[in-house]
C-alpha cells in the first residue's frame, strides 16, 4: 500500500482505532432494518433536542471567537453545580472535545512508550486504543460484579515486574461490563496508588445515571483533593455524544500542564456549542432530563434482562448493572465466537459489538456488549429474538 | 510544587504550551483600553455572527448524535466545493476540530521523538509547540520575502547530520512574517520531500484572504495527489475561530490512519458546529463575506503601515503581506528587547507578541508581529502611536 512508502511514525502502527466505531460505520452502510444494541448512545428520541434547538435559536448573540483553552468561565461555573461534581476550586475543571480528549489528556501526560498501564477485563475500547497510542504496556486486570479485582491487580503487578504509571478505570457501570466497584475496593485502589506511586484514571460517563439510590462514595469523596485522582467526565450520556463536550476534574497544580497540552492540540472546545450545554444547565434542563432517562433506561435494562431470559435461558450468562447503558453476555459454550456472530446477525438484523473489542489481549471471544440504552423494550424484544436466530443459524439449537 | 510528585511522562515538560495563548489570557485580566495587535483573530466585527446565529435559530433540527469521526458527509461535499480546494475526493478530507488538531496530527503520524522537523524562522508557535510535543529535533531556517530560502534548508539539514521527517511550512502570507513562498521555491521543496522522503505539512489558514489576484499556485497545484504533501486547513481565519472547525486535505491512503487516530483523541468534532458551517457554505455566505473581508484587511494592512512609516521611519523595518493579518517588525537597533517591550506596551494600552515566541531557538529578541486583523484604521493608528511611546519610554527617543 502507498502509505507504506511515507515516513510513519512508530506509533502510528500503534493507532489502532476503535473497532467499535468501526463497528458503527459498518452499520452507517446497512440499508436493512437492523436493532442496534451496538453503539454506546442514547436513542436520538432521548436527547433533548428540542431544549437544545430552542436555545440555539435564541438570539445571544454567540461567541465565535477563540475562547479560553481551559473552557469558557460560565460553563466551568455550570459544571461546579453539578450533581456528580464535588469540586468548588474552577482551576479543578477544565473542559474537553469530550470525554474522549480527557483520555488523551491523561495518557499524554503520565505515559511514557512501555509504561504499565493497568485496565479492567473487559475495558472501553477507545480508552486503551489511547494508552497504546503513546506506547504503553497495557495490562488487563479480570474484573467480577463487584468491579476490578484487587487482589488479581496485586498478581498481574507482580507478573510485570514493575509497577503501573497509571490504573484506569470505568467505577460505575462500567463499560461494558456494567459492573460497579464497590467503595471497599476503591479505597483499596486508592492506597495502591499512594504505594505504587501511579494515578488513577477514573472514567465515569455513567454516574449522573444510576437506577437505584447510588450509595457507593466517588474517589473524589474518599478522598478528596487527592492529586493522583484524574477525573474524566462528559455530557454525551447525559445530554447528547455529538456536542464532543466533557470536562477533566483533577488537581489544580496540573491545569497549567493540561492547558499547554490543549494548546497543541485543538486550543479550545467549540465555543457555541460550551454556549449551548451552559444554557442548558443554567435553565435546569438537565435534573428533569435525567429524571426521565434514568426511568426509561432501567426499563430498557429489564426489558433485555427479561428477553434474554425467555430467548437464552441457561446458555448465557449476563450482568445486571444498576445504571448506565450497557450488558454484558457471555455463551456458556465456550466455542462460541462473536466475531463470527456479529456477521449473522448483522444479516438477521440486529447489531452488538463482539467481546475481543474490549480486551488488547483478545480475550472474551464469547462475550459481547449489549447496549439497552438506545432501543425501546419492543425493539429490544424483537432484537434479541434475531440474536437468538442468528445464534441458532449459527450454531444449530441452543438450549433456552 | 505538587505537580512534581506525579509520575508525569518525559514528554510532559516539551508541553510547552503557546506564548500566544498566554499572552491572550494575561490581555484579558487587564482592565485599561488596549488595542489588540496580539492574537490572530478577526475583530468581532467581521465574524458573520448574524448569518451564523440565523443558522442556528432555524429548526432543523440539528443532529446531536455521534458524528463520522472523518467528518459529516455533507460538510466534506461543501468543502470540496472551495475554490481553496484542489480536491475531489471525499477520502482526501477529514474534519478536524480546527487548523491546530491537524497539525496535531500531522506530528502524531509522522514524528517519533529525535526526528528532525524544518520550520521556517520565525515560524507558528502553536505548530512548535505541537513538534516538540512529539519530541521533534525543531530546526528554524530562515526565510525572506520570497519565504523559507531553501540553500539555507539545505545547509541546515546538512548541519543536522540526517534527513528531516517532515517540513512545516506556512506557504501563503506566512505567520508570523506575512511573506509568501514563491512558486519556484515551492518546486524545490517538492523535489527535497521526494529526495529526502520526507513529507512537506502545508499550513494555510490566510490562502482564501489574498489582497491582490493570488498568482502563486499550491503545492496540491504544482504536484497533484502527492502523498507527501499533507495540507491542513481551518475555518478560523474565513469564518470564526470559536467554531474549532478545519479540516485536512491529504492522500486518500492517509485516511484510515487519521480516523484511528482521531478515535483515540476526540471521536469527532462537534456536530451541531459541522451542521452550522455546513449550511453556511451551502447558503452561498462564504463568498461575499470573504469579498467583504477581504478588502477591510487590505486597508487595515495600509493603515499599519503608514503609521508605522509616520511614527517609526527608519527605526524598524516592517514586511508588505499580499494577504493575510500580519505584519512582522523589526527593530533596526537590536538591543531593542520586545519581552522587556511587551510590559510597558501593555501599560501604555497596546498588545503584540514579541519575536522570540515565533522562534524554538529563542530568536528574533528584536522583533515583534503585529496583527492587523483585529482593529480599525483609528484603532490600529491609535496602537501604533502608544507603541511609540512605550518605545520612547523604553529607550529614549528613537530617530523617526
Amino acid at each position: 500500500m502507498l502509505r507504506l512508502d511515507l515516513p510513519l511514525s512508530q506509533r502510528t502502527p500503534n493507532l489502532i482505532g476503535s473497532i467499535i466505531d468501526s463497528s458503527i460505520a459498518l452499520l452507517a452502510r446497512q440499508e436493512h432494518d437492523i436493532v442496534r444494541f451496538a453503539m454506546g448512545a442514547p436513542s436520538d428520541d432521548l436527547i433533548p433536542v428540542s431544549e437544545l434547538d430552542q436555545i440555539a435559536s435564541r438570539t445571544i448573540p454567540s461567541k465565535y471567537s477563540y475562547g479560553n483553552t481551559e473552557g469558557e468561565p460560565s460553563l466551568v461555573h455550570e459544571i461546579l453545580q453539578l450533581p456528580i461534581s464535588r469540586a468548588h476550586d474552577p482551576e479543578r475543571i477544565t473542559v474537553t472535545t469530550g470525554g474522549m480528549q480527557g483520555l488523551d489528556l491523561a495518557f499524554k501526560l503520565f505515559v511514557d512508550p512501555g509504561d504499565l498501564v493497568i485496565v479492567e477485563g473487559p475495558t472501553y475500547t477507545n480508552a486503551y486504543a489511547t494508552a497504546l497510542s503513546y506506547g504503553a504496556d497495557v495490562r488487563e486486570v479480570a474484573l467480577d460484579a463487584e468491579g476490578l479485582i484487587v487482589e488479581e491487580l496485586i498478581k498481574v503487578v507482580a507478573a510485570a515486574g514493575r509497577l503501573p504509571k497509571a490504573i484506569y478505570t470505568v467505577p460505575n457501570f462500567q463499560n461494558p461490563s456494567g459492573v460497579t466497584l464497590t467503595r471497599e475496593r476503591r479505597e483499596r485502589l486508592l492506597e495502591l496508588a499512594e504505594e505504587w506511586d501511579c494515578v488513577i484514571i477514573d472514567d465515569d460517563p455513567y454516574g449522573m445515571l444510576p437506577f437505584t439510590e447510588s450509595s457507593v462514595p466517588s474517589f473524589a469523596e474518599l478522598s478528596p483533593d487527592n492529586p493522583r485522582v484524574f477525573s474524566v467526565r462528559t455530557f454525551s450520556k447525559i445530554i447528547a455524544p455529538g456536542l464532543r463536550l466533557g470536562w477533566i476534574d483533577a488537581h489544580p497544580s496540573l491545569q497549567p500542564l493540561l492547558i499547554s497540552a490543549r494548546q497543541a492540540m485543538d486550543t479550545c472546545a467549540s465555543v457555541p456549542t460550551q454556549q449551548q450545554v451552559m444554557q442548558f444547565l443554567k435553565e435546569g434542563h438537565l435534573e428533569p432530563h435525567i429524571e426521565r432517562v434514568r426511568g426509561l433506561y432501567r426499563e430498557r435494562k429489564e426489558a433485555m434482562l427479561g428477553s434474554l431470559e425467555r430467548h437464552f435461558g441457561d446458555a448465557i450468562r449476563a450482568t445486571n448493572p444498576n445504571g448506565g447503558f450497557f450488558l454484558w453476555v457471555t455463551f456458556e459454550d465456550e466455542t462460541v465466537d462473536t466475531d463470527v456472530l456479529f456477521e449473522t446477525a448483522l444479516m438477521e438484523g440486529v447489531a452488538f459489538i463482539p467481546g475481543r473489542a474490549f480486551s488488547p489481549s483478545g480475550g472474551f471471544g464469547n462475550a459481547m456488549r449489549l447496549c439497552f440504552a438506545t432501543s425501546s423494550p419492543e425493539r429490544i424484544e424483537t432484537g434479541i429474538q434475531r440474536l437468538k436466530a442468528a445464534v441458532t443459524a449459527q450454531l444449530g439449537q441452543v438450549t433456552a
